[in-house]
């Protein structure tokens, strides 16, 4: 990265003005970018350069061992400074990833009222809406004057996380309804809020699960969401780039179980080997162990197998397609399942397409193999070659049925589908391909 | 639904009025959805009680097939009144959907200046910025003063996307900044816009990648970002719930490749067999006919299996766990990548990474597949045990590598990471395991 070159040689020239100048016409985001890539002692250095405001934002875009850093090189004005900077969502952040000795010193430097909110987030449980809302929201009253409203945001609005839409509460700070700061513009001055705002406004309560909210912000394509309590009292809000990411998160989640890993929320080149293998272990030994069936299935089959060893040799190709089928079926449902596409209403209608498409697939894979077989396959006989075939469609009827039979049942009773996906289901298909290919083997070759 | 309940029951005694005070408080989105389970005839006939504004809204939110209907059934007052309300974006997607002939009736009835823009934005290419873009937006001059601008907000902010952004532009419309209300809301009336505007703006230029775009959204927490074209003239912006439509697709993109679908923005439920059939057929049928190695190499080994019959009963236990193991190591990298938390410059940590892993992982499965064998498999002797586990172990480490590595290059030739991943993958690991399984076999059993 070429800003790179140029920050550090002006860094180690010690020409701090041009840097401090480059610096303040910089996005916050590729000046923490940037900042990551320096020495330790560089970094604390060029970070002091930043004024007040950048110097927070930056702080907030970069990972936590940086910001441990930073807070570890940081006298306690300079920390406080940082910290009033802060909203308080990412100052909740910031704690839970501190260490505790740090968590105590950034405590001991927030002022008692943010220190208050951030102990009220930090109770809510780790999934939950509380836990990613902001408390930082403008609240209007119905009594009030356009006018009036204005002067509040002017007051108030410099370090709330959104002004643009305010909410209105009444005296027991219950959320009554919101309005837009484009409606206020639009509105008369001397206009009442209770005219201009909207009453039925779309909340979550704090105990609300995370994912349940991004998909509510995806449904309604909303900016900001308000946070209930138990008593529909307005106790905080939540942004679209928080839901954004929880909504990440949540397709990462998805495509660890669908490879058998069991999911985190932890970047993986910040987890070590151990913790790697720990995640994917259980899983590898569970469907190693399950595929004990296919040995039991093929033992059982000696006898033909010894009779007529080439039917050996199609066994992986058989597997390896009908898995492939599954595989196919399970991800596109569990897809659809979480994009909320397919319901469990529409099963049946599933079951069936995925039934006709099986067919389909099925019978162009036989059809396709026989004639390779027969073509460029002398050694093997055309009795031989439609025992495979035949095992091709009815092996992949099986497979994509149960791909996306599986996923559906799995949500129905409180899983999550994503489990239902292809190392599981290919576990189970091998052994039924082998069961349908042995079975049809045996009796058309007579084994 | 029990809203549904009631609306139907309303709507067929015919109780107007009462449908008429329900559907006024409802949310737009949720009268969409309830409309789409309503009959033809019934859905014209509620479709014409809600107010404009809101029936647009509504309209907005429905699928093709119903929006479809709709537009059959409305007068061409009614037309108009619907496209009047459209954004320039909302009527572009609308088109897109419609067959030829009502596109003609509809741009027949949207006034010339929109339809001047919606033919614009029609001219870019699918994938690009400008696709999905939208041309309402308030621009602002430096010269205006804070007061000027809210005047301009107040005078043509009523049909604008967004006006919580304001963008900046030069005489020849070129983009020079940027301002947001608040900035606005808090400066003095009578301070120049060039006083109070951020001259640093991200944009993007019209033929952009989407997929880049929606990138962009997330790295910079943005909410709105400004489209440019060559000549950095202001052209349009794109909202942020555009920018999650687009990362849905992209992710619904990379699921179906992983499972070797060939990827369509159609929803599953809207999409017939044959196109499914179509889309799955032709990765199937390449798999199938790659796994043509694994049958010359069980051929080439005939000798040994009719020597020792026992050793079929393993290969789809080996292949398949194997498989896996590949398989959880290209998703986390696809991931990754895809999440930009894995470079190309990672590659060499990466796959050393994952050797250890899978040299523990490999050692784990061995060993508890020996015991296994040795407990509970009487038949099996113990060098036989020794080889299956031997095997086990190089196989494991070799799919894990594999695994790792191949979408990492994949990208670096510019290919889509995900399609090495799981049925690819496992092809290849499928031969490379039987040669192992067969060569290690036929040394230690000397077959």
């Amino acid at each position: 990265m070429e800003t790179y070159e140029i920050l550090t040689e002006l860094l180690h020239n010690k020409k701090w003005k041009e840097l401090k100048e480059i610096l303040d016409e910089m996005n916050e985001q590729d000046i923490a970018e940037l900042f990551m890539e320096l020495e330790e002692r560089d970094l604390t250095l060029v970070y002091r350069l930043l004024n007040k405001e950048l110097a927070a934002e930056v702080f907030v875009n970069m990972e936590p061992e940086y910001q441990e850093q930073l807070i570890r090189a940081f006298s306690d004005t300079e920390l406080r400074e940082v910290l009033d900077e802060l909203y308080v969502d990412d100052a909740v952040d910031l704690i839970e990833e501190m260490p505790a000795t740090l968590v105590k010193r950034i405590l001991k430097h927030t002022d008692p009222d943010t220190r208050k909110s951030i102990n009220e987030i930090l109770k809510y449980p780790e999934d939950s809406a509380g836990s990613i809302m902001t408390i930082e929201y403008v609240d209007l009253k119905r009594g009030m004057t356009v006018a009036d409203a204005f002067t509040r945001i002017r007051r108030t609005g410099v370090d709330k996380e959104t002004i643009y839409t305010c909410y209105v509460t009444d005296s027991k700070r219950k959320l009554k309804g919101y309005v837009t700061v484009k409606d206020l513009l639009l509105a008369d001055e001397n206009a009442e809020i209770r005219e201009v705002m909207e009453d039925n406004v779309i909340s979550v309560t704090t105990y609300e699960d995370k994912e349940v909210v991004a998909d509510i912000f995806q449904k309604y394509d909303l900016v900001v969401l308000p946070v209930v309590d138990g008593e529909n009292r307005l106790v905080g809000i939540i942004t679209v780039d928080d839901a954004i990411d929880v909504l990440q998160e949540e397709i990462t989640e998805d495509m660890e179980l669908m490879a058998a890993i069991t999911p985190t929320d932890k970047p993986y080149l910040k987890m070590g080997v151990f913790e790697n293998f720990k995640k994917r272990i259980p899983w590898l030994m569970l469907l190693m162990v399950s595929a004990t069936f296919t040995e039991k299935i093929i033992t059982h089959f000696e006898g033909a197998l010894t009779a007529c060893v080439a039917l050996t040799a199609f066994i992986p190709m058989l597997t390896g397609t009908c898995g492939n089928c599954g595989n196919q079926s399970s991800s596109t449902i569990i897809r659809g399942l979480s994009l909320g596409e397919i319901e469990f209403r529409d099963t049946l209608k599933v079951v069936f397409k995925e039934f006709l498409i099986a067919l389909a697939c099925g019978i162009a894979l036989a059809v396709v193999n026989f004639a390779k077989l027969m073509i460029f396959d002398d050694s093997i006989t055309w009795q031989m070659a439609m025992v495979i075939s035949v095992t091709m469609i009815c092996a992949v009827v099986f497979a994509k049925v149960v791909g996306s039979v599986l996923p559906v049942i799995a949500k129905k009773i409180g899983f999550d589908p994503a489990v239902m996906s292809s190392p599981f289901i290919s576990t189970i298909v091998d052994a039924v391909t082998l069961l349908i290919y042995f079975a049809i083997a045996s009796s058309v070759l007579n084994l």
